[in-house]
């Protein structure tokens, strides 16, 4: 163990393949269904919405796949993310754990999304598409693909949830910095946004309207396609950057990990550290346990049950069987907004399902505790989503210090907090409180899950 | 020249002393004077307001001055701070110029600051001190002393200027996060708050009233001193570590800079990247063109008079030699908050009547154009100070591509613009304006200079 508290990789040493966990599964993933048909879902069902190049990742089963030089040029700028040594942490914390994060908020978007917005935005470039069209709820991913696109000289069009595209003007900002247009949904450019105005002119939005306009954009457009930032396996496999990068790190600091946490939403950040490590744990006998966190106010892998569902409130997506609440299940509003998803990454399911991870619930309050710890012993200020993977391995450590072991976490750290301020400033007023989902709002919800004979 | 974009100085590479440039001025530096007496300051002078060691840093000609082991320890939380080469930049403006940007916004606080506030606060909790009292405008400094407070066990006392602490309520949530109390200025704390109070019941508050509240609370408490964020000199010595550092890398990028741009405010994030450059052009034959890049709506180096004047509005400083604009003058308001201060580090002003560096004024408009260019290609949103560097650097890179010359640029990109999102939305909904400052009540500050007979 060396005395850094700061481990980053060579540029020359950073990944040039992205890990596919399907390659190694024990059991392989159920597929996705046409909602229509019942049947699985063929290449040509996904092409009026995503690349060529997409949606062969998406169905792959190669173990490794290469990352285009173009897309290497751009992680460059702030890839390899580094690995960091809480050391301050520890300490305040009286823990004889050693406790390492790694930290994906130096992106220029400020979190993990960008390791996705970017191939993304380049394998529709390299097809000769225009524009993409997403969906944003709190903004992370919007801006993600907003820089993506700005890199890659593709128009980016973001339906952000008119909620938050009023409470979060300056993700706005940030998007129209990078050049890409924000769009309150409901909107009247599109037929489904037109349809919820005309029931409901003050509608406030949500991300199922948003993905639906989004959608319907791609599909009605022949030089627009569609982006997704997270659940899918391909933006699963793009993030395994992460887990790959920080096991190199972890040996340059000698160390290796008994424990890695992530935050769960979609599923992305965490299939992006802990895949590399899930594969060492099949593969290799590796022995290291793997922790999912998620919102206790929407607790998909914990409370929820695996079925097949829709991906999206309006049923536009195909049925992909997953942890769900139920997809007309509306999750209490958080300022975690990117982990409050009914659904989440079919992988990831899986591999919960399998027994390959754990998962664990904590309240809104407690994870900004644990973010405002975190932020006093080592200055950086965490996403709200972010705190999540805090509050985790914050609890895995005191109970290192209960037992008197001496264990090695390794936590993501998906994103700072910079654009999340009001969250914490409600939080100091004492406006921030633990939300508890509606139990019959979920019973309903799941007692709907579409019936598949 | 290697194909990089991004260099990053191993961390036992990190330099382990600051620079001082008093070592080796060839004119000695005009001492600062007492108000009342008009003679040389003295150590005991400054004792109840700062600790000794500080104070000992500010009047010493000492070449070197040894960084601390624990002031080490926290700067490598985020330093060595990388060097990036801006090739998309360069073919965004089909430049031959090679340009290089150092980037001091991955510290936790966002900015340069930090590289003062650890030390300050390190050498404060050396002497005993409990509690630090300062002034914040925009809040960058504000939030970075709160930060160092936190991690040095010391209480931090921010005195906001009272509309930005209503207008940027997220400044204000980072500084609580970092556990430092923040007060709207003016305030019933102190007299001189009291006294602006008991005229004006709705003063918004200015810098100069700030900062007498913050100096009145360090003088009459026992336990508080007073911290100070630029201008002084131990303030630009603590900042070289910028400069030193990035001609490290700059050998590891196999390259040397023909011209080094940076912004100026009080003068610190210029001083840190440009004295080592000075040092290199006095004593080694060095060509670098050092060019000084300010607000033309706080025209300091251009416009002002280089004279005996106040560091504040309020007279409590003592007299410093200084390019000044006039201890009165009220700079129009502008985004670049950090860059709006009447004086200019006295260090900055003798090495810019020696010679030894050039300055130029830009609009605010064209500034924010440049740094909309800038995140387009690079990825960064740079906060509104830091965008007078890269208008300064585009113009150079673009007399370069006029010129057909290859030159090498390098400029600091001192900070991030994540709590300055306002800014961004003003300018693109058509609201930012450029300011002209008031010709006439430039005319009346400079007249009322203080006679030093």
């Amino acid at each position: 163990m060396t005395d850094s508290v700061k481990f980053f990789l060579p540029e020359e040493k950073m990944p040039k393949a992205w890990y596919n966990l399907a390659a190694d599964l024990p059991v392989p993933l159920p597929p996705p269904l046409h909602p229509a048909t019942g049947q699985p879902l063929g290449p040509d069902d996904l092409a009026p919405i995503f690349p060529q190049a997409v949606i062969a990742q998406e169905m792959t089963s190669e173990r490794w796949v290469d990352i285009p030089e173009p897309v290497l040029d751009v992680y460059r700028l702030w890839r390899p993310a580094p690995l960091i040594r809480a050391k301050r942490l520890e300490k305040a914390l009286g823990t004889p754990a050693k406790i390492f994060f790694k930290y994906e908020g130096v992106s220029p978007a400020g979190s993990h999304k960008p390791n996705t917005a970017v191939p993304q935005a380049f394998y529709n470039q390299q097809e000769g598409v225009k524009r993409l069209s997403t969906e944003t709820g709190a903004g992370q991913w919007g801006s993600s693909l907003a820089f993506a696109g700005s890199l890659f000289g593709i128009e980016v069009e973001v339906f952000m949830v008119k909620i938050s595209y009023n409470q979060k003007p300056y993700r706005r900002a940030l998007m129209e910095t990078y050049g890409a247009r924000c769009i309150a949904s409901p909107s009247t450019l599109t037929n489904s946004g037109r349809a919820i105005l005309e029931k409901d002119p003050n509608s406030n939005g949500s991300l199922g309207i948003a993905i639906s306009e989004a959608v319907e954009v791609a599909a009605t457009r022949d030089d627009t396609k569609y982006a997704l930032g997270s659940v899918l396996n391909h933006v699963c496999l793009h993030q395994t950057i992460i887990g790959e990068e920080a096991m190199m790190q972890m040996e340059m600091a000698d160390a290796a990990p008994d424990v890695v946490v992530a935050c769960t939403g979609g599923g992305s950040n965490f299939a992006g550290l802990a895949f590399p490590y899930i594969r060492e744990n099949i593969k290799n006998g590796g022995k290291t346990r793997i922790v999912a966190v998620e919102p206790a106010s929407c607790p998909t892998l914990t409370k929820g049950q695996y079925a097949y569902d829709f991906g999206d409130t309006g049923h536009l997506t195909p049925l992909v069987k997953m942890h769900t609440l139920g997809s007309t299940f509306m999750p209490p509003g958080s300022h975690a907004g990117g982990l409050r998803y009914h659904g989440m990454a079919p992988m990831v399911s899986h591999v919960k399902e399998l027994g390959l991870c754990e998962a664990r619930a904590f309240a809104q309050t407690e994870c900004f505790a644990a973010a405002i710890t975190f932020a006093r012993a080592e200055g950086i200020v965490p996403a709200p989503e972010s705190s999540h993977a805090i509050k985790g391995a914050i609890e895995e450590a005191l109970r290192c210090k209960a037992e008197g072991k001496a264990e090695t976490i390794l936590f993501n750290l998906s994103g700072h907090g910079h654009f999340d301020m009001q969250a914490y400033t409600d939080y100091f007023a004492g406006n921030l409180k633990d939300l508890p989902y509606d139990e019959a709002a979920l019973e309903t919800a799941l007692s709907e899950l579409p019936n598949l004979g």
